[in-house]
């Protein structure tokens, strides 16, 4: 997190944003010289210049011929105002954890969010990449990206693929703007309002707050820590008719089980026996230190269609997902992401996740990785358990730990007062189609090394 | 390019398609008896009979027991966007341009495309940035971005509309992953399916593509020099009770026209009489030599809604787009991109653009880019006068020419003919709702340098 220094004139900059909004400079007021301010601030006349020639390009200043720069009239909030304070906040819904993460404060503590920290991502292969995009093809750098996606990482993406034992073809698969966004275009293609999909309970929150948003009906099936109950899930199945099932098999969000081969196989079956399509979300593959079995690959992409995306390993800033799905349904995806995105994800971004998955330093970055969150686990673990927070299952990779809280305890209470000392927690329910996991908390490992987390845990437990 | 010639079923279910977008079949509608189209058709009833079932499997029909087959209407399901797509690369529909242009080879020429050859782009500052990128803060490159993107652009943006006269905060922006996903995201929270969105005859294509995902009704109203025909906008907005209208004021794609005063008056004051909410696309703004009215700055972001991107302008490989409205929707629209994307635009392409528009070089670039379209536009005109096209309009900026070909002359037969020359043309039913554009071709004047074009063109023409 070393943050670059502001350069003089940034400082300068931002003198006079805070002028204007402490009220020293109102709008319509006219600023010192360029003279007067450089020897008041101790600074060039021609850095002044160039820090009031940005604050105009930016529209907070209005230069008038001959007669200086002005205020303008935009009102422009603080920093803070603009991103902090606003009462949604406070809901402890399928949003809490993404908008609370997305928007924290660099100080924040956030052990409820659901991805890692910046210094665990690879910013040394990220770096080489950006410079190597600084001598690219003009092309590359300008130009919109193919229906598909490139190729080339299509063709890396079918490699690995095929080394679990599932085979495809490069028109089997597509790239997107995200996993979620993966998620997104399938339920466009497949769903109807009203149609009724399948959950895990619990799941990832995100599935729920995209579901509601095609006006579908949930239902959800317990999950066990061999996958979702087999016998209830038959039953389900039989009953609602799901249109679809969107799971993850492997490292599951939030309670870090996978799949056992005899869960997979009869929730296959019971699919197939009912019509059912399978949206398999495979995000945390690489973390696991072994593959598990895989809905995808029993199934050979006929009515299993897997996601994933680079967010958790590579990085969430350079975003791509993609679908490997049966051809005439990545026809269809890709038309529709060509009417609702025009196109798919940034051509920028593709090349430099392809050079980095294809780089020789990508496999003992995760080698690295994946013995980094063990270490992070067992510690994170006993730590909670002195707490009285046991976990449900010891994943065997990824980040997350499901654990329950003591008796009496829920666990909405405990964030919402955590939220007070800016620690950000991920409470059970906002996971729970049913709202029965009020007395779990999702903990990512990662993010558990600070002892301020264990205090206001401590503290909110037993307020 | 070989494509599937469609099937006797496809053919006949087009047509039935096309009846009920041309609205000479609506909701409710019952169709031809079986053996009465076969006969109109010249098809055998079991043909038609297959049509008749497979437009009933696709939601689009509905058979009632010994009563005939009926428009369903509000229905259309998704899945009929991939069936549209079906002779994927010859059939010319609202994906005709984009498959083409965004699949081409380097060495298609590509005169109907939507955007500025690689060259014409500013790659200088795009590499500047890459390489400032590489030195970034670690959490730029890895985390999420904010829920409504950075506050920095942002900020940028509302110093822009306050120079327009267009006075906005912080909260009544976001930024978004594409302009086209701005709109999407727009239509996710106003719309429903069976709604009336109004849109421009012609107008870009890709609006119906991503309308026809949102299962909406699509009505349209002729496009003059001045903007849309104000006498039957009133009649139609008044008739037809349209919840949205999505429009370009100035630049309009494909014609180049821009509003007039007196039209945006008549628009808006229209759109206020039925509480019809309008969403203007700024795209092509920096292209105007001078600012023309806009709907958004008129109402003041109460009943309109501006979208806009960057990828015209900067780079469309590295993609960002914002929506500016009330700010009660853009915390809807928020959350529905969290839900639908999990987060906005790579807070690295944020940057990147951030650093270009700030830079003291983007507004002489422009210029620049203004200067060259001028010139092309006059070149790319008088050559194409010469074989017979003419402007309907001549644009004061951007770079398309929206030409009418020679009395009895097809653009789609006359694109069909030169991609076999792998020319790449716009043909005018693609931009038309009611497919009353046929004599009409658009030409991007920044893709008109290469005599084999015109050789192509003439070639067709005369076939």
């Amino acid at each position: 997190m070393e943050a670059d220094k502001p350069t003089r004139t940034e400082a300068l900059m931002e003198v006079v944003r805070m002028r204007i909004a402490n009220r020293s400079l109102s709008p319509g007021d006219r600023l010192p010289s360029i003279r007067d301010f450089a020897r008041d601030m101790k600074a060039s006349p021609s850095t002044v210049a160039e820090a009031y020639a940005r604050l105009e390009a930016e529209g907070v200043l209005r230069a008038r011929r001959g007669a200086g720069f002005y205020v303008t009239g935009v009102d422009l909030p603080p920093m803070a105002l603009a991103e902090m304070g606003e009462p949604r906040e406070q809901s402890v819904d399928p949003f809490w954890v993404s908008r609370l993460s997305l928007d924290a404060r660099a100080s924040d503590l956030m052990p409820g969010c659901g991805w890692l920290p910046a210094s665990w991502m690879p910013n040394g292969a990220i770096r080489k990449g950006l410079r190597a995009m600084s001598r690219g093809e003009a092309a590359l750098l300008t130009d919109y990206g193919s229906t598909r996606g490139a190729l080339e990482l299509r063709r890396l993406l079918i490699g690995r693929f095929a080394e679990e034992g599932l085979p495809a073809t490069a028109s089997q698969l597509m790239l997107t703007g995200s996993g979620t966004q993966a998620i997104d275009l399938i339920c466009r293609l497949l769903l109807r309002p009203g149609d009724t999909v399948l959950l895990d309970d619990p799941c990832y929150f995100n599935f729920q707050a995209l579901l509601r948003a095609h006006q579908v009906r949930m239902v959800s099936v317990p999950f066990t820590p061999d996958g979702p109950d087999v016998e209830l899930f038959g039953q389900i199945v039989a009953a609602e008719k799901p249109r679809l099932y969107i799971t993850n098999s492997a490292l599951h969000n939030p309670t870090g089980a996978s799949l056992s081969p005899q869960t997979a196989y009869r929730v296959l079956s019971a699919a197939a026996a009912h019509g059912m399509t399978i949206v398999e979300d495979d995000i945390f593959a690489d973390f696991e230190p072994a593959l598990s079995p895989r809905l995808a690959v029993l199934d050979g992409l006929s009515r299993v269609i897997r996601i994933g995306s680079f967010s958790k390993i590579l990085s969430a800033s350079i975003r791509c997902g993609y679908i490997a799905a049966r051809q005439d349904w990545i026809d269809g995806l890709t038309d529709l992401q060509i009417a609702t995105s025009f196109s798919g994800p940034s051509p920028v971004a593709v090349s430099i996740i392809t050079g980095i998955l294809t780089g020789g330093s990508y496999r003992r970055h995760m080698d690295d990785i994946r013995q980094r969150l063990t270490t992070a686990r067992e510690e994170t673990a006993s730590r909670l358990a002195s707490l009285g927070l046991v976990p449900w299952v010891i994943p065997r990779g990824g980040f997350y730990l499901w654990c329950r809280l003591p008796e009496g305890l829920t666990s909405s209470d405990v964030a919402r007062r955590c939220m007070q000392e800016r620690v950000i927690l991920a409470p059970g329910n906002v996971f729970s189609v049913t709202q029965s996991a009020g007395p779990f908390l999702r903990f990512n490992v990662a993010h558990m090394a600070d002892n301020r987390i264990y205090a206001a845990l401590e503290k909110a437990m037993k307020a």
